[in-house]
């Protein structure tokens, strides 16, 4: 369904229930897609989101509407829900996804509900739980079809029959030894155009990609992409099959990590919290604005500190917007390249020199053409000899060194293993900001031997 | 392969290439999985880079290798062979890639190739070429599997059998009526567990999602994501089923598309430059930077406009960056989660109040917070009464209306439909600035009465 058709049933659905329309409530959510009921749950009042949620019929449809849910409005349905009711609804989802919102659950009811659901399934989401959460263990799925290497194409096709339906996007078989560990793979097709007798081990593709339980989801989610496959197997140290990562999984993972490297680059938290309670947003965003705040603070003293230069020639102050400005703007250009092309796996971070080489080169031509046009408005407009120079010269080097520094800070942190988004928004516009005023002043003092 | 293990493939290619090791290379390239041989690439020179592609012994080899490359180290590969050689390649290759990379050659050598090429492939891709470079057209493939809603389970095993194997992941088989309308589609797994006489309408899904072919490609992503579906069919205003976009591709627009949102808030361009030239790099964020330029030319203006109140109070110019900079990061922070949040559908675009009024509170408590601890430190520190006030009475106000104006102007943007990340970056950034600049003067000379 498109967004405009979306919008449309959202008005429709409010419409209705504003009306109190309950039959034809009833109606609409059980032809409509789970996806598109669920994408029209963020935009209802809580109260409403409970009362569309119970005119659901089947509990399989519930499922499916539960695990597109965001976390706020699972919540609000949860909350209002008995766990027998609940583990009712998880019964028919995938285990990854009761993992997940298990976990979004407080703790009691959470352990109310893993008592109460069937042994087989509560061991299941058990054993995801025991992963953490952002790596390939807790995502995958343990629903796969796994064979052994003697059974036959014909075999194969009535296992995929009897097989309960909620393996998840079952679009590759995957083969093991006698001990579980993973020997082959083959994909539908091939079993599809494979003779009824032939056996697996004769088809199978044997150079199987792989990733390990613990390895991180950002990563998995690359080796998904890199290989263009639907499904990748997690194994253990051993090689024994647990699981398998599905590529719906992990375009999630790939908006999600994108999300977070936007919002931390912004100094905004890890998550979109615009759902979250102004309170809430406020703690959030609060803490990652005090190193702007420490820049601030810094910045003042080194004015204060340069107070004398600035009585004799007080037109310094109006510069200063204009020469943190340009700064900042271009250490944000630098960083921002190189925090996005470390995410897409475009730099060896072993090779700092020649990138950070590169954007110093790019911000002093940058900053040449800035300071020149800065130099002559500025001559232009004060006619005081020198002044010009000082404002110009002092947008070339600040707009360098913001290049450089901007470039270089994320190169270090990924190489000692910190998530460059995170420090780079804020430490490197606060550097920047630091060193652009110290320059400024420390030219303008020498040049006009104030 | 896991990054760590690219990493010992190159050194183990870069090392034979010193030693000019041909038989040793050329047995490492056939042996490697074509993305990794790729992601090699990009960290060896031109020449290198020529050299080992010659090595890779199958054209079919040749052809994956190919369309996994960058643009860049597609180019020096194209323009060092004859067309000829392009096209034997280029016939091993699923259509949108051939399209995709025609695109880049130059007008010239892409008439010649689509001249060269056989009749049937080049119609395909002359086809593809037809649509926008960004809609469902432009990137779908158009070798799918269609059947008609008569055809048995049997013939439709038969027809996947005899179907060349160039047909991209095919795990759906779609079902069109006399007139080439779609009516169905059914998962290669139904077709594996359904008896061999059953007709195609007795078990196809009628109620498929589909998308035409002018619609966004970051829509189309939104779509395969929101359902889950490996592939998404395209059809035109009748409903005839044109071609189908698959996950795979999908993966990429999302990366893509995120690495676009992030570069252009930045005001870094639309892609990864890294491994353009240092001139082309310039000439691309040079005019990003003339909104901070302006920005900053008129803060001057104002702070000039104000020499008066700054002659009789000097102190005020010491305040000038930590007021700019706590409204730039409180606005930087609301503009990033306005743009996202629009980019992931989490918000309504007609409502833009609710958001705007909540964004506008969160800007005031934080500018409370922090205008209270500047206060302090001012009043501390210049024990001149009334200074505390007015800086810590401007840094409130600025932060609230950087917020609002952070909010307000992607929503805005979004309304009458230009990409917010685009303008978010320069314009809410530079209008940031100078309202800070003129609230802070402002509120100095009247609360000082200077």
């Amino acid at each position: 369904m498109h967004p405009e058709q979306i919008k449309i049933l959202l008005s429709m659905i409010q419409k209705l229930i504003r009306r109190g329309a309950a039959h034809n409530l009833q109606k609409i959510v059980n032809k409509s897609h789970a996806a598109d009921v669920a994408a029209v749950f963020s935009f209802l009042s809580p109260k409403d989101q409970i009362f569309l949620f119970h005119l659901i019929d089947k509990t399989d449809k519930k499922a499916e509407v539960l695990s597109e849910l965001g976390e706020t409005e699972f919540l609000v349905i949860a909350e209002d829900m008995p766990a027998e009711e609940i583990v009712k609804i998880f019964e028919e989802m995938a285990s990854d996804d009761v993992a997940d919102l298990l976990q979004l659950l407080p703790d009691e009811k959470s352990k109310e509900i893993l008592d109460l659901m069937e042994k087989e399934d509560s061991a299941e989401v058990e054993g995801l739980l025991r992963f953490e959460d952002d790596t390939a263990g807790g995502i995958m799925v343990p629903d796969f079809i796994a064979l052994k290497e003697e059974t036959t194409v014909a075999d194969a096709i009535t296992a995929l029959q009897t097989k309960e339906k909620d393996v998840e996007m079952a679009f590759y078989l995957y083969v093991v030894d006698d001990y579980d560990h993973l020997v082959g793979v083959i994909s539908l097709r091939q079993l599809v155009v494979a003779r009824p007798m032939t056996k697996l081990q004769d088809i199978m593709t044997t150079n199987v990609v792989t990733v390990h339980s613990n390895m991180d989801q950002e990563e998995v989610a690359k080796v998904v992409a890199r290989y263009n496959i639907l499904a990748v197997p997690v194994v253990d140290d051993q090689n024994v099959l647990l699981g398998i990562v599905t590529v719906d999984d992990v375009i999630d993972i790939i908006r999600e990590e994108a999300t977070e490297d936007i919002l931390r680059m912004a100094g905004a938290g890890d998550e979109l919290v615009e759902t979250q309670s102004v309170l809430r947003s406020t703690r959030t965003r609060l803490p990652w604005l005090f190193a702007s705040w420490i820049g601030g603070i810094v910045a003042f003293y080194i004015i204060d500190h340069f107070q004398g230069a600035l009585t004799k020639v007080l037109y310094l102050a109006a510069f200063i917007p204009i020469i943190m400005g340009m700064g900042g703007s271009v250490g944000t250009q630098s960083a921002t390249i190189v925090v996005r092309g470390l995410a897409m796996g475009r730099f060896n971070v072993k090779q700092i020199l020649p990138v950070v080489l590169k954007e110093l080169t790019i911000g002093g031509l940058l900053g040449f053409f800035y300071g020149l046009l800065l130099g002559i408005v500025a001559q232009y407009r004060y006619d005081l000899w020198g002044l010009g120079i000082v404002v110009g010269f002092s947008v070339l080097c600040s707009m360098t060194v913001a290049a450089t520094v901007g470039s270089c800070v994320p190169l270090i942190l990924a190489r000692i293993k910190v998530d460059p988004a995170v420090a780079t928004g804020s430490f490197v516009t606060t550097s920047i900001d630091i060193l652009s005023v110290l320059i400024y002043f420390q030219i303008a003092t020498v040049l006009l031997h104030l």
